[in-house]
């Protein structure tokens, strides 16, 4: 490359996909909107740049530092770092505007300046849907999100997924009735981390908390109840406490269960597990976490919970909500890098249209034809040979290939070849369309 | 409010809408994009953040100007400005992995830091499509264009549109032959305000630039060349002009609308217009505008043109192109304005489930049965009287409501009420599921 060149390249962090990938990505993409959209969320665009002020109103800490913030003129702005923020701004700007329960979906790039690490993005996508109730919200919203992801992964093809399900109220009764409310937080956050550093080391962080060892003796047996969802139930039933918080979250927890089962899920797609506790101090009742059982390495797909305030920083309203998140980046990169997607559209064009001979032209009348019986077309309009037109055709995997020469001109025929048995037969344009619509 | 609270607010300039018009906004995006796909354009989705010195690499003056540019770390980072840069950037750097001719749609939002007014964004959705040769690519692709354009806005409802179309080495052979080419640049710009500032105002600033008024006249004669296409093309060819660009540029013309008519367009929905340049430099070949004729205030509402070269800033390999451009923000933001969006969908859900009593769980099952029907639905959860529901399903225009209650439970039917028509029918489930899906 000449030294006056530019040398092209893309930010670490920021994924660019090859076509044959994006199409892929694209897929995922609009199943995870149709499923949201099923369930009636009404879709959100808002903007990526906004006023740091407005952004970094309730961040701190860790966010703050990662966050892409600049001047432009007299404004500090900053990019979005989540969707959730952007939510709270909007319902707190828009209430008078927005019918209660405000359900919405949001899919989008947020913006992290993380440092970059294989799997790791700077720019990646969420897909967040969330309830906001007006001053008060019905917990049956909360059954509905473990419905929404498991329509959701079963859209992407996935059958064999958990999704583990809590109830903070539960936890924060326990500690209440152990008189550890103050430290519940901390308490929380190392039980979280069960699955990542073992039993023996949660005792060992909570000892050196000041938790005394009859505590957590009681709080890892309370971790420990296993067996079916119905069994745990039971166990909680039985734990003998009475703390008005612990009594709430187990009802709740109960009404959860029931009605997840009225919506027709399957009890392998879901089970009550007492030890997540999502690292975020906001959540305040049901929390969720997703898991691709095949791919356990991946973490939680799908996470999030019921929350009692969205946008205290905005406004005196009382605006509960629940909402779950999947990282759509990570998902695809992870998925793809396994080659775990579960489904193999490869190209846009379902048929390239192409002339045996020197005059293409020819060839776009029957392109219309196909195009107005909803057939995706690609005319090939250089002048190779027709081996190079076959090629192309292979290189971006459609299906099918058109080839348009003096005979079929004659007689009124194209000649259609399968891409993948290679069959190839020569018909009427409008057996053609039937063969490529696969309804013949 | 009080004093503590931040004050909700989104910059000025950047497009968020109300969830009834975002659904418009994103059927309008939806069916642009069917659109490029129907002719087998592949999608990309590139960062919105790249490196400054990688995204001005060819940039000046009022571009530069109008960029978002920050630091992060060590990194001198920018908002993309257009989607025509980063893909010289990923056709560059991905060369080798890419099949030619690289056909591309990308739709994504991008930024320009300008002064905020009335229908103008700073944050905005690019519908671009382009076609990339390896060292050439064939006019054939200029005549593929229109035919995209055309099928684009008869997808979103038009069908009073007409696209111009010109060829800049027809206008670049005029200025050679008149001796006028090292001004021909400067010259263009002032043709291409003709509509604006009208034929006088174009003779006096060509006559400040210093032509001559013998040529001034072979110019104005030259552009006001009329009538049909076919006349236009007889005219061309009897002016006597010798100059080989612009007996190249006629011929390209000649094949272009050859092309066009053979694709099956009406001529009623282009036209050969000499006096568009598109006033940018790098335009080598065929140009085009694309005019709604009921709203000839909007302008020019899909634009583009041939290029010679695409990512000379960032290699030595030479790579034309031709494509368009389709500003969605601003063109929604208008329809939207003058209500002449031609779609209606104003809902997401298809019906709302509400019960007549205070147990809500009895919609679950039903709504499953709905939504694995391929049926948008929504349940409303909370425990409100049944005037509030409808209100609910009236505010959000879903079309029908179903209602769960005692006698519909018994006999196990439900009640299915047409919103718009007022009918209200106690018929099964199934059969609902048919009237709601419209095949009934």
């Amino acid at each position: 490359m000449a030294n006056n060149k530019i040398q092209p390249r893309t930010l670490a962090g920021f994924m660019e996909l090859l076509p044959n990938e994006q199409i892929l990505f694209n897929q995922m993409k609009e199943k995870i909107q149709k499923s949201y959209e099923k369930f009636g969320y009404l879709p959100l665009n808002t903007p990526i740049v906004e006023l740091a002020d407005v952004l970094l109103a309730k961040a701190g800490g860790e966010t703050e530092k990662q966050i892409y913030r600049f001047n432009k003129g007299e404004h500090d702005l900053a990019l979005r770092f989540d969707l959730t923020v952007p939510l709270a701004k909007y319902v707190a700007m828009h209430y008078g505007e927005l019918s209660f329960p405000f359900k919405r979906y949001q899919i989008g790039k947020v913006y992290r300046g993380e440092r970059p690490q294989k799997g790791r993005f700077r720019e990646f996508y969420q897909c967040d849907i969330d309830i906001i109730g007006d001053t008060e919200l019905n917990n049956l919203y909360d059954a509905e999100l473990p419905n929404v992801i498991y329509t959701t992964f079963q859209e992407l093809g996935f059958s064999d997924f958990t999704i583990h399900i809590n109830n903070r109220k539960i936890l924060n009764g326990l500690f209440s009735s152990l008189n550890l409310t103050e430290i519940s937080t901390d308490i929380m956050r190392i039980i979280d981390k069960i699955a990542k550093i073992g039993e023996e080391n949660v005792i060992k962080e909570l000892s050196a908390l000041g938790v005394s060892s009859e505590a957590i003796s009681k709080i890892m047996n309370f971790i420990a109840i296993s067996g079916s969802n119905d069994e745990k139930l039971n166990a909680l039933d039985n734990i003998g406490i009475t703390d008005e918080l612990f009594v709430k979250g187990l009802s709740e927890l109960k009404e959860v269960v029931k009605c997840i089962r009225l919506f027709g899920m399957s009890e392998n797609n879901f089970m009550i597990d007492l030890t997540i506790a999502r690292g975020l101090d906001y959540y305040t009742g049901t929390v969720y976490e997703t898991f691709l059982n095949d791919y356990p390495e991946l973490g939680s797909v799908c996470s999030g919970g019921r929350y009692d305030n969205l946008a205290e920083y905005y406004t005196d309203k009382k605006l509960p909500g629940v909402g779950i998140s999947i990282g759509l980046t990570r998902l695809f990169y992870k998925l793809n890098e396994l080659q775990a997607l579960k489904f193999d559209k490869r190209a846009i064009a379902d048929v390239l249209v192409v002339s045996a001979s020197d005059d293409i032209s020819v060839c776009l009348p029957i392109a219309t034809k196909l195009r107005n019986s909803d057939i995706n077309t690609e005319v090939y309009m250089e002048n190779k040979k027709i081996k190079a037109k076959f090629k192309y055709a292979d290189k971006l995997s459609v299906p099918f290939v058109i080839v348009i020469g003096e005979t079929e001109l004659e007689t009124n025929t194209v000649s259609l070849k399968n891409m993948s048995t290679g069959e190839q037969l020569q018909i009427s344009i409008e057996d053609a369309i039937k063969i490529i619509k696969g309804t013949n």
